[in-house]
Protein backbone atom coordinates (compact mmCIF):
# COMPACT_ATOMS: atom_id res chain seq x y z
CA UNK A 1 0.00 0.00 0.00
CA UNK A 2 1.08 3.49 -0.40
CA UNK A 3 0.72 5.82 2.20
CA UNK A 4 1.57 9.32 2.73
CA UNK A 5 2.08 10.66 6.58
CA UNK A 6 1.92 13.77 7.64
CA UNK A 7 3.58 13.94 11.11
CA UNK A 8 2.63 17.24 13.22
CA UNK A 9 5.33 19.55 14.83
CA UNK A 10 4.39 17.90 18.06
CA UNK A 11 5.29 14.74 17.13
CA UNK A 12 8.95 16.23 15.93
CA UNK A 13 9.43 19.05 18.35
CA UNK A 14 7.34 18.38 21.86
CA UNK A 15 5.77 22.06 22.94
CA UNK A 16 8.27 23.72 25.19
CA UNK A 17 10.72 21.83 24.41
CA UNK A 18 13.59 24.11 23.13
CA UNK A 19 14.55 22.48 19.90
CA UNK A 20 18.15 22.00 20.70
CA UNK A 21 19.62 18.51 18.07
CA UNK A 22 19.36 15.85 21.24
CA UNK A 23 15.45 16.75 21.81
CA UNK A 24 14.72 16.85 18.00
CA UNK A 25 16.31 13.30 17.11
CA UNK A 26 14.36 11.72 20.35
CA UNK A 27 11.31 12.80 19.15
CA UNK A 28 12.16 11.19 15.83
CA UNK A 29 13.07 8.41 17.17
CA UNK A 30 9.92 7.59 19.33
CA UNK A 31 7.65 9.01 16.13
CA UNK A 32 9.58 6.14 13.86
CA UNK A 33 9.74 3.86 16.36
CA UNK A 34 5.70 4.10 16.36
CA UNK A 35 5.43 4.12 12.36
CA UNK A 36 8.43 1.05 12.04
CA UNK A 37 5.87 -1.57 11.08
CA UNK A 38 4.16 0.80 8.73
CA UNK A 39 7.42 1.27 7.76
CA UNK A 40 8.33 -2.23 7.00
CA UNK A 41 5.46 -3.04 5.00
CA UNK A 42 4.06 -0.08 2.88
CA UNK A 43 5.48 2.09 0.10
CA UNK A 44 5.78 5.49 2.91
CA UNK A 45 6.35 9.43 2.38
CA UNK A 46 6.48 11.50 5.57
CA UNK A 47 5.87 15.15 5.52
CA UNK A 48 6.42 17.26 8.49
CA UNK A 49 5.78 20.87 9.46
CA UNK A 50 8.96 23.49 10.72
CA UNK A 51 7.39 26.70 12.61
CA UNK A 52 9.41 26.50 15.50
CA UNK A 53 12.88 25.88 13.64
CA UNK A 54 11.94 28.33 11.05
CA UNK A 55 11.14 30.70 14.31
CA UNK A 56 14.52 29.69 15.13
CA UNK A 57 16.30 30.88 12.40
CA UNK A 58 14.26 34.20 12.09
CA UNK A 59 15.51 35.04 16.13
CA UNK A 60 19.17 34.38 14.98
CA UNK A 61 19.45 35.97 11.57
CA UNK A 62 17.42 39.09 13.54
CA UNK A 63 20.59 38.96 16.15
CA UNK A 64 23.76 39.58 13.96
CA UNK A 65 24.01 42.36 10.77
CA UNK A 66 27.21 40.46 10.32
CA UNK A 67 25.84 37.97 7.83
CA UNK A 68 23.41 37.65 4.83
CA UNK A 69 19.65 37.19 6.31
CA UNK A 70 18.09 34.79 4.23
CA UNK A 71 14.54 34.86 2.94
CA UNK A 72 11.42 32.83 3.97
CA UNK A 73 11.99 30.00 0.53
CA UNK A 74 15.86 29.50 2.01
CA UNK A 75 14.98 29.20 5.77
CA UNK A 76 12.30 26.70 4.61
CA UNK A 77 14.85 24.82 2.76
CA UNK A 78 17.71 25.21 5.43
CA UNK A 79 15.00 23.59 7.83
CA UNK A 80 14.26 21.17 5.55
CA UNK A 81 17.92 19.87 5.49
CA UNK A 82 17.73 20.31 9.17
CA UNK A 83 14.82 18.24 10.32
CA UNK A 84 14.76 15.79 7.38
CA UNK A 85 18.61 14.62 8.76
CA UNK A 86 17.03 14.07 12.19
CA UNK A 87 14.33 11.89 10.26
CA UNK A 88 16.66 9.70 8.23
CA UNK A 89 18.40 9.32 11.38
CA UNK A 90 15.80 7.62 13.27
CA UNK A 91 14.70 6.04 9.74
CA UNK A 92 18.17 4.15 9.49
CA UNK A 93 17.75 3.00 13.47
CA UNK A 94 14.85 0.28 12.07
CA UNK A 95 17.03 -0.89 9.19
CA UNK A 96 15.29 0.72 6.40
CA UNK A 97 16.72 2.67 3.68
CA UNK A 98 15.54 6.85 3.25
CA UNK A 99 16.17 9.22 1.19
CA UNK A 100 15.02 12.86 2.33
CA UNK A 101 14.35 15.28 -0.90
CA UNK A 102 13.97 19.05 -0.69
CA UNK A 103 11.17 19.55 -1.83
CA UNK A 104 10.04 22.95 -3.68
CA UNK A 105 6.10 23.63 -4.81
CA UNK A 106 4.51 25.39 -7.50
CA UNK A 107 1.92 28.36 -6.17
CA UNK A 108 0.00 31.05 -7.87
CA UNK A 109 1.94 34.49 -6.91
CA UNK A 110 -1.49 35.95 -8.57
CA UNK A 111 -3.35 33.63 -5.27
CA UNK A 112 -5.76 36.37 -3.39
CA UNK A 113 -3.68 35.05 -0.33
CA UNK A 114 -0.98 36.98 -1.18
CA UNK A 115 -3.47 40.36 -0.77
CA UNK A 116 -3.63 38.91 2.99
CA UNK A 117 -1.28 37.43 4.80
CA UNK A 118 -2.82 35.10 7.07
CA UNK A 119 -0.38 33.00 8.49
CA UNK A 120 1.75 33.86 11.74
CA UNK A 121 5.32 33.29 12.33
CA UNK A 122 8.62 33.65 13.94
CA UNK A 123 8.89 35.11 17.62
CA UNK A 124 6.39 37.61 19.34
CA UNK A 125 7.36 41.27 19.83
CA UNK A 126 5.81 43.45 22.78
CA UNK A 127 5.17 45.93 20.00
CA UNK A 128 5.64 46.10 16.39
CA UNK A 129 9.22 45.76 15.22
CA UNK A 130 10.96 49.27 14.35
CA UNK A 131 13.19 47.21 11.53
CA UNK A 132 9.69 45.42 10.35
CA UNK A 133 10.86 46.61 6.35
CA UNK A 134 7.40 47.57 5.78
CA UNK A 135 6.37 43.63 6.25
CA UNK A 136 3.06 43.22 8.34
CA UNK A 137 3.03 42.21 11.61
CA UNK A 138 0.16 42.11 13.67
CA UNK A 139 -1.14 41.11 16.57
CA UNK A 140 -1.76 36.93 17.26
CA UNK A 141 -4.52 36.26 19.57
CA UNK A 142 -3.15 38.80 22.22
CA UNK A 143 -0.19 37.19 22.67
CA UNK A 144 2.19 39.89 20.74
CA UNK A 145 2.67 41.35 17.80
CA UNK A 146 4.05 38.77 15.14
CA UNK A 147 5.32 38.77 11.33
CA UNK A 148 2.04 37.67 8.92
CA UNK A 149 2.80 35.92 5.78
CA UNK A 150 0.94 34.64 2.69
CA UNK A 151 -0.36 31.35 2.90
CA UNK A 152 -1.48 30.25 -0.64
CA UNK A 153 -3.07 27.22 -1.85
CA UNK A 154 -0.36 24.66 -3.13
CA UNK A 155 -0.37 23.89 -6.82
CA UNK A 156 1.70 21.33 -7.76
CA UNK A 157 4.51 19.37 -5.95
CA UNK A 158 7.64 20.29 -8.04
CA UNK A 159 9.15 16.70 -6.99
CA UNK A 160 6.24 14.52 -6.53
CA UNK A 161 7.96 12.68 -9.54
CA UNK A 162 11.55 11.98 -7.88
CA UNK A 163 9.08 11.10 -5.05
CA UNK A 164 7.52 8.25 -7.02
CA UNK A 165 10.72 7.13 -8.18
CA UNK A 166 12.08 7.41 -5.01
CA UNK A 167 8.96 4.74 -3.82
CA UNK A 168 8.79 2.85 -6.41
CA UNK A 169 12.72 1.66 -6.08
CA UNK A 170 11.84 1.08 -1.82
CA UNK A 171 12.88 4.04 0.19
CA UNK A 172 11.04 5.85 2.92
CA UNK A 173 10.92 8.92 1.45
CA UNK A 174 10.97 12.16 3.73
CA UNK A 175 9.70 15.33 1.60
CA UNK A 176 7.58 18.35 1.51
CA UNK A 177 9.04 19.87 4.79
CA UNK A 178 6.95 22.57 5.81
CA UNK A 179 4.84 22.35 3.85
CA UNK A 180 7.34 22.90 0.71
CA UNK A 181 9.36 25.69 -0.27
CA UNK A 182 7.16 27.93 -2.20
CA UNK A 183 7.83 28.99 -5.77
CA UNK A 184 6.33 30.26 -9.13
CA UNK A 185 5.74 28.11 -12.04
CA UNK A 186 8.95 30.12 -13.21
CA UNK A 187 11.12 28.57 -10.28
CA UNK A 188 11.75 32.14 -8.50
CA UNK A 189 10.95 31.55 -4.55
CA UNK A 190 8.35 33.89 -2.91
CA UNK A 191 7.83 35.28 0.70
CA UNK A 192 5.32 32.37 2.06
CA UNK A 193 4.21 29.18 3.96
CA UNK A 194 2.41 26.91 3.08
CA UNK A 195 -0.16 24.52 4.99
CA UNK A 196 1.91 21.36 5.63
CA UNK A 197 -1.85 19.45 5.47
CA UNK A 198 -2.97 21.06 2.46
CA UNK A 199 0.61 20.35 0.34
CA UNK A 200 0.77 16.80 2.14
CA UNK A 201 -2.92 15.93 0.34
CA UNK A 202 -1.75 17.36 -2.78
CA UNK A 203 1.21 14.89 -2.78
CA UNK A 204 -1.26 12.07 -1.81
CA UNK A 205 -3.12 13.12 -5.10
CA UNK A 206 -0.35 13.42 -7.15
CA UNK A 207 1.45 10.18 -6.37
CA UNK A 208 -1.92 8.27 -6.25
CA UNK A 209 -1.43 6.91 -2.96
CA UNK A 210 -3.86 4.32 -1.30
CA UNK A 211 -4.06 6.24 2.26
CA UNK A 212 -3.14 9.64 3.63
CA UNK A 213 -2.59 10.17 7.53
CA UNK A 214 -2.61 13.24 9.55
CA UNK A 215 -0.75 12.49 12.76
CA UNK A 216 -1.74 14.95 15.40
CA UNK A 217 -1.40 16.12 18.77
CA UNK A 218 -5.41 15.13 19.63
CA UNK A 219 -6.18 11.71 19.44
CA UNK A 220 -9.15 12.21 16.80
CA UNK A 221 -11.83 14.49 15.30
CA UNK A 222 -14.62 15.29 17.38
CA UNK A 223 -17.86 17.24 17.73
CA UNK A 224 -18.06 19.82 20.26
CA UNK A 225 -14.46 19.57 20.49
CA UNK A 226 -13.58 20.87 24.49
CA UNK A 227 -17.34 20.87 25.68
CA UNK A 228 -18.97 18.40 27.98
CA UNK A 229 -21.22 17.42 25.33
CA UNK A 230 -18.01 16.52 22.95
CA UNK A 231 -18.12 12.94 20.97
CA UNK A 232 -15.76 11.53 19.36
CA UNK A 233 -15.50 10.86 15.35
CA UNK A 234 -14.65 7.23 14.37
CA UNK A 235 -15.88 7.14 11.13
CA UNK A 236 -16.96 9.91 8.85
CA UNK A 237 -18.22 9.93 4.89
CA UNK A 238 -16.83 12.70 3.22
CA UNK A 239 -20.51 14.27 3.21
CA UNK A 240 -20.90 14.08 7.14
CA UNK A 241 -17.48 15.81 7.41
CA UNK A 242 -18.33 18.51 5.37
CA UNK A 243 -21.35 18.66 7.06
CA UNK A 244 -19.81 19.41 10.32
CA UNK A 245 -17.54 21.60 8.95
CA UNK A 246 -19.86 24.13 8.00
CA UNK A 247 -21.34 23.99 11.34
CA UNK A 248 -17.95 24.68 12.72
CA UNK A 249 -16.76 21.56 14.68
CA UNK A 250 -13.57 21.62 13.86
CA UNK A 251 -11.00 24.52 14.94
CA UNK A 252 -9.43 27.12 12.49
CA UNK A 253 -5.69 26.19 12.41
CA UNK A 254 -5.74 23.34 13.74
CA UNK A 255 -8.43 20.40 13.04
CA UNK A 256 -10.02 22.58 10.33
CA UNK A 257 -7.24 22.45 7.33
CA UNK A 258 -7.06 18.79 8.26
CA UNK A 259 -10.47 18.13 7.59
CA UNK A 260 -9.94 20.23 4.35
CA UNK A 261 -6.80 18.85 3.23
CA UNK A 262 -9.05 15.01 3.83
CA UNK A 263 -12.02 16.05 1.55
CA UNK A 264 -9.58 17.55 -1.31
CA UNK A 265 -7.48 14.12 -1.32
CA UNK A 266 -11.05 11.91 -1.35
CA UNK A 267 -12.48 14.46 -4.40
CA UNK A 268 -9.37 13.42 -6.44
CA UNK A 269 -10.02 10.12 -6.03
CA UNK A 270 -8.38 9.27 -2.67
CA UNK A 271 -10.14 6.31 -0.51
CA UNK A 272 -8.74 6.66 2.83
CA UNK A 273 -7.81 9.29 5.46
CA UNK A 274 -6.98 8.60 8.87
CA UNK A 275 -6.26 11.18 11.31
CA UNK A 276 -4.80 10.20 14.89
CA UNK A 277 -2.19 10.59 17.46
CA UNK A 278 0.92 8.60 16.76
CA UNK A 279 0.75 6.27 19.82
CA UNK A 280 -2.78 5.18 17.95
CA UNK A 281 -1.70 5.05 14.42
CA UNK A 282 -2.06 1.07 14.03
CA UNK A 283 -5.34 1.15 15.93
CA UNK A 284 -6.74 3.81 14.05
CA UNK A 285 -5.57 2.07 10.40
CA UNK A 286 -7.61 -0.85 11.98
CA UNK A 287 -11.00 1.81 12.37
CA UNK A 288 -10.55 1.09 16.43
CA UNK A 289 -9.12 5.03 17.18
CA UNK A 290 -8.73 8.20 15.52
CA UNK A 291 -11.20 9.49 13.06
CA UNK A 292 -11.04 7.65 9.52
CA UNK A 293 -12.71 9.65 6.24
CA UNK A 294 -14.10 8.03 3.41
CA UNK A 295 -15.67 8.88 0.06
CA UNK B 1 27.51 8.48 -19.62
CA UNK B 2 27.47 8.51 -15.69
CA UNK B 3 29.69 11.72 -14.92
CA UNK B 4 29.79 13.13 -11.32
CA UNK B 5 30.98 16.92 -11.15
CA UNK B 6 32.32 18.86 -7.66
CA UNK B 7 31.27 21.98 -8.08
CA UNK B 8 33.91 24.11 -6.03
CA UNK B 9 33.05 26.91 -3.64
CA UNK B 10 33.79 29.26 -5.73
CA UNK B 11 31.46 28.14 -8.68
CA UNK B 12 28.65 28.62 -6.08
CA UNK B 13 30.12 31.57 -3.77
CA UNK B 14 33.00 33.89 -5.28
CA UNK B 15 35.13 35.47 -3.49
CA UNK B 16 34.38 38.42 -1.46
CA UNK B 17 30.53 38.03 -2.06
CA UNK B 18 28.55 38.80 1.10
CA UNK B 19 26.49 35.70 0.44
CA UNK B 20 23.31 36.99 0.42
CA UNK B 21 20.31 34.86 -1.67
CA UNK B 22 20.66 36.57 -4.74
CA UNK B 23 24.36 36.37 -4.96
CA UNK B 24 24.09 32.42 -4.57
CA UNK B 25 21.22 31.97 -7.02
CA UNK B 26 23.26 34.11 -9.89
CA UNK B 27 26.57 31.98 -9.04
CA UNK B 28 24.18 28.76 -9.66
CA UNK B 29 22.02 29.98 -12.84
CA UNK B 30 25.97 30.95 -14.31
CA UNK B 31 27.32 27.55 -13.31
CA UNK B 32 24.54 25.20 -14.33
CA UNK B 33 24.49 27.59 -17.61
CA UNK B 34 27.70 25.99 -18.52
CA UNK B 35 27.02 22.54 -17.43
CA UNK B 36 23.32 22.73 -19.56
CA UNK B 37 24.79 20.75 -22.67
CA UNK B 38 26.44 18.22 -20.24
CA UNK B 39 22.96 17.52 -18.37
CA UNK B 40 20.87 17.36 -21.03
CA UNK B 41 23.07 14.39 -22.58
CA UNK B 42 23.89 12.49 -19.28
CA UNK B 43 23.50 11.35 -16.00
CA UNK B 44 24.88 13.77 -13.70
CA UNK B 45 25.22 14.11 -9.57
CA UNK B 46 26.24 17.68 -8.56
CA UNK B 47 28.63 17.92 -5.44
CA UNK B 48 29.25 20.94 -3.94
CA UNK B 49 30.73 22.86 -0.91
CA UNK B 50 29.58 24.50 2.12
CA UNK B 51 32.48 26.37 3.53
CA UNK B 52 31.03 29.97 3.51
CA UNK B 53 27.69 29.39 4.44
CA UNK B 54 28.42 26.92 7.46
CA UNK B 55 30.89 29.63 8.90
CA UNK B 56 27.56 32.25 8.28
CA UNK B 57 25.77 30.06 10.59
CA UNK B 58 28.19 29.80 13.36
CA UNK B 59 28.18 33.26 13.55
CA UNK B 60 24.31 33.46 13.86
CA UNK B 61 24.38 31.24 16.26
CA UNK B 62 26.65 32.43 18.11
CA UNK B 63 25.11 35.70 18.13
CA UNK B 64 22.58 34.76 20.65
CA UNK B 65 21.74 32.22 23.26
CA UNK B 66 17.96 32.75 22.83
CA UNK B 67 17.74 29.80 20.73
CA UNK B 68 19.37 25.96 20.68
CA UNK B 69 22.84 25.84 19.20
CA UNK B 70 22.88 23.15 16.01
CA UNK B 71 25.82 20.99 16.15
CA UNK B 72 28.27 20.85 13.28
CA UNK B 73 26.09 18.08 11.43
CA UNK B 74 23.13 19.62 11.89
CA UNK B 75 24.56 22.77 10.09
CA UNK B 76 25.80 20.43 7.46
CA UNK B 77 22.44 19.32 6.97
CA UNK B 78 21.19 22.98 6.95
CA UNK B 79 23.55 24.41 4.12
CA UNK B 80 22.83 20.75 2.14
CA UNK B 81 19.23 22.67 2.38
CA UNK B 82 20.05 26.28 1.10
CA UNK B 83 22.89 25.56 -1.18
CA UNK B 84 20.96 22.65 -2.87
CA UNK B 85 17.63 24.25 -3.28
CA UNK B 86 20.02 27.15 -5.19
CA UNK B 87 21.41 25.00 -7.60
CA UNK B 88 17.87 22.97 -8.10
CA UNK B 89 16.69 26.25 -8.99
CA UNK B 90 19.26 26.67 -11.10
CA UNK B 91 18.79 23.03 -13.05
CA UNK B 92 15.21 24.04 -13.65
CA UNK B 93 16.31 27.33 -15.23
CA UNK B 94 17.21 24.24 -18.01
CA UNK B 95 13.93 22.61 -18.20
CA UNK B 96 15.57 19.31 -16.48
CA UNK B 97 14.13 17.94 -13.70
CA UNK B 98 16.20 17.92 -10.41
CA UNK B 99 16.20 15.78 -7.43
CA UNK B 100 18.30 17.49 -4.25
CA UNK B 101 19.29 14.93 -1.70
CA UNK B 102 20.37 15.28 2.11
CA UNK B 103 23.24 12.95 1.97
CA UNK B 104 25.29 10.92 4.60
CA UNK B 105 28.20 10.07 4.81
CA UNK B 106 29.98 6.99 6.89
CA UNK B 107 33.48 8.02 8.82
CA UNK B 108 34.85 6.02 11.15
CA UNK B 109 35.15 7.45 14.80
CA UNK B 110 38.07 5.78 15.85
CA UNK B 111 39.77 7.41 12.56
CA UNK B 112 43.25 9.31 13.62
CA UNK B 113 42.09 12.17 11.98
CA UNK B 114 39.46 12.74 15.18
CA UNK B 115 42.82 13.35 17.50
CA UNK B 116 44.24 15.84 15.61
CA UNK B 117 42.08 18.50 13.95
CA UNK B 118 43.01 20.14 10.52
CA UNK B 119 40.45 21.80 9.13
CA UNK B 120 40.23 25.34 10.06
CA UNK B 121 35.87 26.57 9.55
CA UNK B 122 34.28 29.14 10.30
CA UNK B 123 35.06 32.92 11.67
CA UNK B 124 38.43 34.24 12.35
CA UNK B 125 38.94 35.44 16.03
CA UNK B 126 41.92 38.23 17.16
CA UNK B 127 42.12 36.06 20.35
CA UNK B 128 41.16 32.18 20.93
CA UNK B 129 37.45 32.76 22.34
CA UNK B 130 36.92 32.43 25.60
CA UNK B 131 33.79 30.69 24.66
CA UNK B 132 35.25 28.02 23.29
CA UNK B 133 33.92 25.10 25.57
CA UNK B 134 37.15 23.46 25.16
CA UNK B 135 36.62 23.20 21.48
CA UNK B 136 40.20 23.62 19.57
CA UNK B 137 41.24 27.17 18.04
CA UNK B 138 43.94 27.43 16.10
CA UNK B 139 46.30 30.07 14.52
CA UNK B 140 44.95 29.64 10.72
CA UNK B 141 48.06 30.84 8.29
CA UNK B 142 48.91 33.66 10.44
CA UNK B 143 45.04 35.78 9.54
CA UNK B 144 43.42 34.87 12.97
CA UNK B 145 42.37 32.08 15.25
CA UNK B 146 39.80 29.39 14.21
CA UNK B 147 37.89 26.72 15.33
CA UNK B 148 39.79 23.33 14.32
CA UNK B 149 37.93 20.49 13.61
CA UNK B 150 38.47 16.33 11.97
CA UNK B 151 38.70 15.86 8.53
CA UNK B 152 37.62 11.99 8.80
CA UNK B 153 37.97 9.73 5.97
CA UNK B 154 35.37 9.05 4.23
CA UNK B 155 33.89 5.15 4.09
CA UNK B 156 30.93 5.19 2.89
CA UNK B 157 28.11 7.36 0.95
CA UNK B 158 24.68 6.39 2.98
CA UNK B 159 22.30 7.37 0.08
CA UNK B 160 24.16 6.38 -2.79
CA UNK B 161 21.64 3.82 -3.21
CA UNK B 162 19.63 6.54 -3.48
CA UNK B 163 21.48 8.48 -5.86
CA UNK B 164 21.93 5.72 -8.28
CA UNK B 165 18.31 5.04 -8.57
CA UNK B 166 17.26 9.04 -9.13
CA UNK B 167 19.80 9.04 -12.11
CA UNK B 168 18.33 5.94 -13.37
CA UNK B 169 15.05 7.33 -13.69
CA UNK B 170 16.30 10.60 -15.04
CA UNK B 171 17.08 13.04 -12.39
CA UNK B 172 19.65 15.45 -12.38
CA UNK B 173 20.74 14.66 -9.02
CA UNK B 174 22.04 17.32 -6.50
CA UNK B 175 24.02 15.80 -3.45
CA UNK B 176 27.17 15.28 -0.71
CA UNK B 177 26.57 19.23 -0.36
CA UNK B 178 29.58 20.16 1.85
CA UNK B 179 31.14 16.22 1.58
CA UNK B 180 28.39 15.07 3.10
CA UNK B 181 27.15 14.80 6.70
CA UNK B 182 29.55 13.23 8.76
CA UNK B 183 27.79 9.78 10.60
CA UNK B 184 29.22 7.36 12.50
CA UNK B 185 28.11 3.16 11.01
CA UNK B 186 25.07 3.07 13.63
CA UNK B 187 24.10 6.55 12.89
CA UNK B 188 25.46 9.18 14.53
CA UNK B 189 25.88 12.58 13.94
CA UNK B 190 30.00 13.58 14.64
CA UNK B 191 31.67 16.84 14.80
CA UNK B 192 33.70 17.08 11.42
CA UNK B 193 33.74 18.13 8.03
CA UNK B 194 34.62 15.55 5.44
CA UNK B 195 36.56 16.64 2.54
CA UNK B 196 34.32 17.20 -0.61
CA UNK B 197 36.49 16.00 -3.24
CA UNK B 198 37.18 12.50 -1.49
CA UNK B 199 33.75 12.43 -0.38
CA UNK B 200 32.69 13.00 -4.41
CA UNK B 201 35.59 10.35 -5.71
CA UNK B 202 34.04 7.97 -2.92
CA UNK B 203 30.42 8.41 -4.69
CA UNK B 204 32.01 8.09 -7.90
CA UNK B 205 33.45 4.99 -7.43
CA UNK B 206 30.36 3.53 -5.79
CA UNK B 207 27.85 4.42 -8.38
CA UNK B 208 30.37 3.48 -11.18
CA UNK B 209 30.88 6.78 -12.50
CA UNK B 210 32.43 6.55 -16.20
CA UNK B 211 33.86 10.18 -15.41
CA UNK B 212 34.61 12.22 -12.42
CA UNK B 213 35.15 16.30 -13.21
CA UNK B 214 36.21 18.64 -10.36
CA UNK B 215 35.58 22.22 -11.30
CA UNK B 216 37.98 24.58 -9.44
CA UNK B 217 38.97 28.45 -9.49
CA UNK B 218 42.18 27.78 -11.38
CA UNK B 219 42.42 25.79 -14.86
CA UNK B 220 44.76 23.15 -14.44
CA UNK B 221 46.79 21.29 -12.44
CA UNK B 222 50.49 22.81 -12.85
CA UNK B 223 53.95 21.57 -12.49
CA UNK B 224 55.76 24.57 -10.53
CA UNK B 225 51.96 27.03 -9.67
CA UNK B 226 52.91 30.34 -9.32
CA UNK B 227 56.87 30.31 -10.00
CA UNK B 228 58.26 32.04 -13.89
CA UNK B 229 58.58 28.08 -14.76
CA UNK B 230 55.08 26.82 -14.40
CA UNK B 231 53.63 24.29 -16.81
CA UNK B 232 50.14 23.34 -17.53
CA UNK B 233 49.60 19.39 -17.39
CA UNK B 234 47.14 18.58 -19.51
CA UNK B 235 47.08 15.01 -19.41
CA UNK B 236 48.72 12.92 -17.17
CA UNK B 237 48.42 8.75 -16.28
CA UNK B 238 47.53 8.18 -12.04
CA UNK B 239 51.68 7.49 -12.40
CA UNK B 240 52.42 10.61 -13.63
CA UNK B 241 50.17 12.11 -11.51
CA UNK B 242 51.35 10.53 -8.23
CA UNK B 243 54.76 11.24 -9.19
CA UNK B 244 54.39 14.73 -9.38
CA UNK B 245 52.51 14.81 -5.97
CA UNK B 246 55.41 12.72 -4.37
CA UNK B 247 57.33 16.05 -5.48
CA UNK B 248 55.37 18.45 -4.20
CA UNK B 249 54.19 20.50 -7.25
CA UNK B 250 50.28 20.77 -5.68
CA UNK B 251 49.32 22.72 -3.15
CA UNK B 252 47.97 21.23 0.50
CA UNK B 253 44.08 22.13 0.55
CA UNK B 254 44.03 23.25 -2.84
CA UNK B 255 45.27 20.74 -6.34
CA UNK B 256 46.58 18.34 -3.78
CA UNK B 257 43.46 16.89 -2.15
CA UNK B 258 41.51 16.79 -6.14
CA UNK B 259 44.82 14.80 -7.34
CA UNK B 260 44.70 12.53 -4.50
CA UNK B 261 40.82 11.84 -5.01
CA UNK B 262 41.17 11.61 -8.51
CA UNK B 263 43.42 9.01 -7.66
CA UNK B 264 41.59 6.93 -5.40
CA UNK B 265 38.61 7.19 -8.06
CA UNK B 266 40.81 5.42 -10.77
CA UNK B 267 42.76 3.01 -8.14
CA UNK B 268 38.98 1.63 -7.74
CA UNK B 269 38.18 1.30 -11.73
CA UNK B 270 37.35 4.99 -12.33
CA UNK B 271 38.37 5.66 -16.21
CA UNK B 272 38.84 9.32 -16.44
CA UNK B 273 39.19 12.77 -13.95
CA UNK B 274 38.92 16.03 -15.23
CA UNK B 275 40.15 19.13 -13.46
CA UNK B 276 39.58 22.33 -14.72
CA UNK B 277 37.92 25.64 -14.50
CA UNK B 278 33.93 25.66 -15.34
CA UNK B 279 34.66 28.25 -18.40
CA UNK B 280 36.29 25.80 -20.00
CA UNK B 281 34.45 22.23 -19.18
CA UNK B 282 33.97 21.46 -22.75
CA UNK B 283 37.19 21.75 -24.22
CA UNK B 284 38.21 20.09 -20.79
CA UNK B 285 36.23 16.83 -21.97
CA UNK B 286 37.60 16.78 -25.20
CA UNK B 287 41.25 16.92 -24.33
CA UNK B 288 41.92 20.72 -24.96
CA UNK B 289 41.90 22.62 -21.91
CA UNK B 290 41.76 21.52 -18.05
CA UNK B 291 44.23 18.33 -16.43
CA UNK B 292 43.29 14.91 -17.79
CA UNK B 293 44.09 11.80 -15.63
CA UNK B 294 43.58 8.36 -16.68
CA UNK B 295 44.57 5.41 -15.30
Amino acid sequence: MRIVIALGGNALLPKGAKGDSGEQLAAANSAISRLEPLLKQNEVVLTYGNGPQVGNLLIQQQATGEVAKMPLDVLDAMTQGQIGYFIASAVSMTGLHSATLITRVVVDPDDAAFQNPSKPIGPFYAAKPETGNGKPYFMDAGRGYRLFVASPEPVKIREHDAISALLDSGFVVIAVGGGGIPIAKNGKGLEAVIDKDRATSLLAGEIRADLLVFVTSVDSAYLDFGKKTQKALRKLSAQEAAHHMAGNHFAEGSMKPKVEAALQFLRKGGKKVVICAIEEIEAALSGNAGTTITP
